[in-house]
């Protein structure tokens, strides 16, 4: 689809395409893309989508900024797509009207950021650039090293040096080059940028790139395609998001405001950013109606969503303001306690997945959604990925000789 | 779909619909499931699965031994039609004319073993049974954990004391009952099987129950519809899967022979069992052709096909006999390796689905299948289940000062 032009989500510089890469040459802000059809709708006809046989993020390609690349039979045309759940248990302890799960542990590399890195490479096999580097210390790395892998493209990942080897090594099972950086994420994030410059490598740091939220967006369009357009017309719909450096919720949020632009949407669906109590900076900046962002000194057992210094946030802080949402905090506690939960569904979810849950349970608790209102809950990641928070949100089983009596003893039948 | 009867598959004994509910009353073989569309194949129509929208092992249900059973926003419902790839660059490295893997890692508890549990779930809301027993190490518990918090099941799973405990928590956090038996893993059958007889639970075990090999047909009916009903109708295909008790062999298989009774494959795909070669009890009854299976003291790095007492070891040996196949071995470090050659085509996966292509690779340097017959392998789960192989198949990342210069050293640019 074709770009009519970029404009920068904080001091709304336009630049033509072709004049520019990644942030605004003004102020540094993250850019959003703007499209054709925002001047002329027609150009999409919704039929074109629906009809689709295509089972992937693909399908959306009309509405996309980049073209679908092909590699049909790889893990890059398997991205996106994921299931929405309706787990009837959890919405009845709830209380809740309508409860929806969107599952992203089903992409290639098992989490949401496998939709960013699908769109990234798409404009590096565009711009025909061979190597592609990013900063990262978990999902998006592997996602990125998974979608290189899967056209042949070559994937430097900078981690800091205390990532945990586990991720690590995903990363290199992938055959990305991983360099791990003695110093912080923000250095990673620093040098990777330098080295892109001097070499001329694509970039994929989230924010920085503005073809990440372009990937991000298509969750936003799949929650029209599979929930949306078949809620009454008079419905809203509360969207929980796990929240760090704020990019998954602006990605989601693009979805919505493109739609918006196409008409097939009326109103923006309310966004709920969700934060960990110990990496709360964007919340911060919400609650107290500042329009900056100071950082923290991020702690919380949800990894994918620690974060000192939020790369997106002011662009998330303003969308759920354009949404009429909010931004709310859960405590590690919350966070551990809602994995058995989404587990009781059968949806064994990372830590920042469960966030997200025990972001809704907390609005509704303190009455801050109405329980007669949709709510759909993003699960960003499979729980696969962060095997010690799963073991720490659960009891450990009990031991017995193997006789049918200590059983019996021990499930009290 | 109608079964006409039960036959052992040792002593080939018959059974009635309801005589039977696990293994033979005879011998104690395990029972193929027979249908009335093998004396009658124009009971089931192609189209009526080509053409069904169901995107999950469901769109077989006229070829099934239990209905539909609904639960259609649930994971339940989004097993199977799991993706096939064609990694270009791993076809070329091997001189392989054409190469599919199936990824079965986009299951909802990332495993193989979810056909089955959902299969064995449809059966018990059938039969109206709350409880479904299981003794399990690894992914057939993690299955049934989460296939029955899918439909609001109990699921109680008996493991040994040696399992490891991120797989317990993951069966924890699907809320099963987990108990740990001090002894091995027969132990925790034989007390499993002791339960499900006392108190009317069902039993899972793998072979022990026919619905699990019935469940895993679905994979074999899968390989016909995305990849065999596309071949030239003269061309063959070698189907590489990895085997511990051999019931996914067996399973894979029953696809294969029911396709072949309704007349819509001509001839059987050749099965290729790959064992570890220290878990290799099938693969020795298969070279001294015999027709009994001695035990192993089985140690393997591919914890899922790590089995001393293969529980459907005959059947899987039979099998492969009757496809012309052959079984084969391979070492812990051809296990390992494998792991990052998948990697380099996007594909993270555990050991024993590794060991399937690294039995692939020996199978072609030693020549015992020809380069220009398609092969697919049949990767069986995901790299996340355990990051500690994964870990031991790579070689540690560099750590650097966050300088360009240390960069540019480190990367020789």
């Amino acid at each position: 689809m074709p770009i009519s032009h970029y404009q920068c989500s904080q001091c709304e510089r336009k630049f033509e395409p072709g004049t520019v890469t990644y942030t605004c040459l003004t102020c540094g802000g993250n850019l959003d893309t703007h499209f054709s059809f925002e001047d002329n709708p027609s150009q999409v006809h919704q039929s074109e989508i629906l009809e689709s046989k295509e089972t992937s993020l693909w399908r959306y390609a009309p509405l996309l900024a980049v073209p679908d690349p092909g590699f049909e039979n790889t893990p890059l045309h398997r991205v996106g797509l994921t299931p929405i759940y309706q787990p009837e248990k959890l919405r009845e302890e709830l209380g809740l009207r309508t409860l929806f799960v969107k599952d992203e542990s089903c992409n290639p590399s098992a989490s949401f950021k496998d939709r960013a890195s699908a769109i990234v490479i798409s404009r590096a096999i565009e711009a025909n650039i061979d190597t592609i580097i990013a900063a990262s210390t978990g999902n998006a790395g592997a996602a990125m090293a998974c979608m290189a892998a899967s056209v042949g493209k070559r994937a430097i990942i900078l981690a800091p040096r205390s990532a945990p080897p586990a991720k690590i090594a995903q990363l290199l099972t992938f055959g990305a080059e991983v360099i791990l950086v003695d110093g912080s994420y923000d250095d990673a994030f620093d040098l990777s940028i330098s080295a892109s410059n001097e070499f001329g490598w694509y970039n994929r740091n989230t924010g920085y790139n503005p073809y990440t939220v372009e990937g991000k967006k298509t969750a936003g369009l799949e929650i029209w395609e599979q929930v949306i357009r078949f809620l009454p017309a008079e419905s809203n719909l509360n969207v929980f998001i796990p929240v760090g450096d704020g990019n998954i919720l602006s990605g989601v949020a693009k979805g919505f405001v493109d739609l918006l632009a196409l008409g097939w949407i009326k109103k923006l669906p309310r966004l709920i950013g969700v934060q960990a109590e110990g990496s709360s900076a964007i919340y911060n900046a919400f609650i107290q109606k500042r329009n900056q962002i100071e950082p923290v000194i991020a702690s919380t057992v949800a990894d994918s969503i620690s974060v000192d210094l939020p790369r997106d946030g002011l662009r998330a802080l303003n969308r759920v303001r354009q949404s009429s949402g909010f931004f709310i905090t859960v405590t590690d506690q919350q966070i551990l306690a809602a994995i058995p939960q989404l587990g009781s569904a059968g949806l064994f979810v990372e830590p920042a997945a469960a966030a997200a849950y025990a972001g809704l349970l907390h609005a509704l608790k303190s009455n801050q959604i109405d329980p007669a209102t949709p709510a759909l809950v993003l699960a960003t990641g499979s729980g696969l990925k962060d095997i010690n928070a799963a073991m720490r949100s659960v009891h450990p089983a009990p031991i017995i000789e193997p006789s049918l009596d200590k059983l019996k003893e021990v499930l009290r039948v």
